[in-house]
């Protein structure tokens, strides 16, 4: 099949279309079809395997590296875990029909403001074939009709899972057109899926950072933008010192290629003969290297052993690092670390480590990140750590969603209003 | 002065960086500056008006039309709206600090969604003068630092009232710098200022169509484009025809100039021939022009008097005449009065005139308008009329927030997550 962008269109048109329909179907109706969707799934557990091995090996022919392999394997186990994210999504909250406020004006209008869903909602994501069942059920669950545009690594098992979606849907009596999937992996088309500002409400990209700057950019709809955290954690003066090592260990090592990980530690003066050394040698026993300020390094410089140190160059802080480095500062005061968190951080997840209550609420009221935390990891932002239940993307804009994105964070509103004949003076 | 965009941007850098601090500022702190504010227009009449008397002579010489003019000038009576309206916000209820939601999660960590400021508003807007004043006040209980570059014509008022802000919030203890006044009005300045979307959270513009358009295009941040209204009403099979005539009169005619009224009436079928020769007559008592499709027009052909009937072109539907003329066309369902709303609307306001519940709901479902009404005019979709205290622009965005936008729709939230050391495993 060639696939033009007239076709996209008319595959985005008509998923717009159905959105209206799909705005008004009832919970049980799209748990119902959530829950035909897990069970086709398990039923189609060959094909879908089968589909996924031939993408295999035509990675394996161009030469893929081992981790995109094995982000793109399916297993009877990832199956599995894609029909239960399936059933998991039947069984949250629908945050449709969520009335937000109410009133009734002395001219007698009944005013309603209505949790709706925004309408059409397109994907563009990379390797990872569990995200083409996860954004569809989520979609489906908010009542958005969804284009679906993933990678081409693994065009044969999406399409095999888009079709099952479709089927599944269609079974449990909702417009098999509120689903989308774009069959050709033509990238010319990315950039005209993101001029579809007439069919499309919301661009959400799932990959690198490069992609979600892509469409950022280029987005003429609104577009989430977040998953780049360049996060800090501020080691106050007051800080219990063991605490913050535990917690800053935690948010650099845990899972360092994630968005959440810690890049750079502020380290107030204060403290920083008393926490360095320490900090050098948990850094050494995780092999993560440290690239330190002038200030620091002359601390560092005198100790033997720990962590490689070396000293940090100016795009060292303002970095993410998704990997086993973090940069280094020591600042003489509160404001002057959440100065520097203003000027390099991505305003994503910053934290405070600090005894001191004054201290901690400046820093919590004052530093403008989506999520900000006291005595606790970075690493804590993500959807199901905030019980959101679901998580779409980590939002770094300011307007409409902000951090953790589950079901709410894919709705908008509406007011609805009922007279009986009024007319305004 | 010469105002180069280096200045501009410094400008803009300054309410950034006080803009955080503007966030952690109280209420009565607040308050007590929108008072001075008040008091300080009411002190500086004299002074206000002599600026506004130079800048009428100006119009006057580079020939400006009355409508111009009259949107230019202050009296005695608008200078005292413009304190009564800054007092008017201090009463209002501040939205800053309000808990959306907390949760203790099981590892002991406290959660808080809370809402905060946005940042620093950017604001672009034409002739009136008491857009600076409005704005301004709106922005500083909001707890947002702003960005205000008003139009040529008035730029001598502008910058007298600008400077009785500053000098009025300073004097409450708050730092001048959360309210900048662009002084120049070099149109070159205004695409670079879109541009800055490192230190400018939001764009608000505030004018013509010509202007929100041109905001919309080409900010960089996040824009609130409104204002535009194609506005329908759909008179039911099942209308009260009296309440239809009533509603669909005052939608047009009350204030024909402004997004909310109404620009297409749809008629079913059944009721067309019973309703449009009276509409025909009251429309030709308020003098509006009607502009028919081909059904409409063969019954109204055959009628003797009431409004200027002529046949509608293709493009009578789907515009904005922010005039006394109004398209109107026969449809033969809900569903067809759907569709038509679908293509040609701008998801303003759109109503349904119907006495059938079942019709009034799936209307008010399905059709994707930040307001809906039944059985009333458009020409409520306001934020005074909602019940909000104050409207800052009526948004057609889905993201963020649709329609009136109030105090609470130019904020935004982050996650404040307090623990005692936790890490994640």
């Amino acid at each position: 099949m060639t696939l033009t962008s007239t076709t996209l269109h008319d595959q985005a048109k008509a998923a717009n279309t159905a959105s209206r329909k799909l705005a008004g179907i009832s919970t049980e109706v799209k748990n119902a079809a959530l829950i035909a969707i897990a069970e086709a799934i398990e039923a189609n557990r060959m094909s879908i395997l089968r589909a996924n091995e031939q993408d295999l090996e035509a990675a394996k022919r161009d030469g893929l590296d081992f981790h995109m392999m094995d982000r793109m394997t399916l297993t009877n186990a990832r199956v599995k875990d894609m029909a239960d994210a399936a059933r998991n999504i039947a069984a949250l909250e629908d945050p449709i029909g969520e009335i937000l406020e109410q009133r009734d004006m002395p001219n007698g209008l009944h005013l309603e403001r209505v949790r709706v869903p925004l309408g059409v909602i397109g994907v563009i994501y990379e390797s990872r074939p569990n995200v083409t069942i996860d954004i569809a059920t989520l979609c489906l669950k908010s009542g958005n009709a969804v284009v679906l545009r993933g990678g081409k690594e693994c065009i044969l098992t999406n399409t095999v899972l888009a079709g099952i979606v479709k089927n599944a849907i269609e079974s449990a009596g909702i417009p098999s057109d509120v689903v989308q999937f774009v069959e050709t992996t033509d990238r010319a088309l990315v950039k005209e899926m993101l001029e579809m500002d007439d069919v499309i409400d919301l661009m959400i990209p799932r990959g690198s950072a490069e992609l979600v700057k892509f469409v950022g950019e280029n987005a003429k709809m609104s577009a989430i933008t977040g998953g780049v955290g360049v996060c800090h954690t501020y080691i106050d003066a007051g800080a219990n010192l063991e605490h913050a090592l535990k917690i800053v260990v935690n948010a650099k090592t845990k899972r360092p290629t994630v968005c959440n990980a810690m890049d750079t530690v502020l380290i107030h003066q204060s403290v920083a003969r008393e926490f360095l050394p320490n900090l050098a040698t948990e850094f050494g026993v995780h092999d993560v290297e440290l690239r330190a300020d002038g200030r620091a390094m002359s601390v560092l410089d005198a100790l033997p052993g720990g962590a490689k140190v070396v000293p940090a160059k100016s795009d060292d802080f303002g970095t993410e690092f998704l990997g086993l480095i973090a940069s280094v500062k020591i600042v003489d005061s509160i404001d002057d670390a959440m100065y520097h968190i203003a000027e390099y951080g991505s305003k994503h997840s910053e934290a405070i480590i600090s005894e001191n209550t004054e201290a901690i609420e400046k820093f919590l009221n004052e530093v403008d990140s989506g999520a900000v935390f006291a005595n606790t990891s970075t690493y804590f932002n993500d959807g199901a750590q905030f019980g959101l239940g679901a998580e779409v993307a980590i939002s770094t804009n300011k307007l409409h969603a902000r951090g953790p994105m589950g079901l709410k964070e894919i709705t908008t509103y509406k007011w609805k209003v009922r007279g009986q004949g009024q007319v305004r003076e």
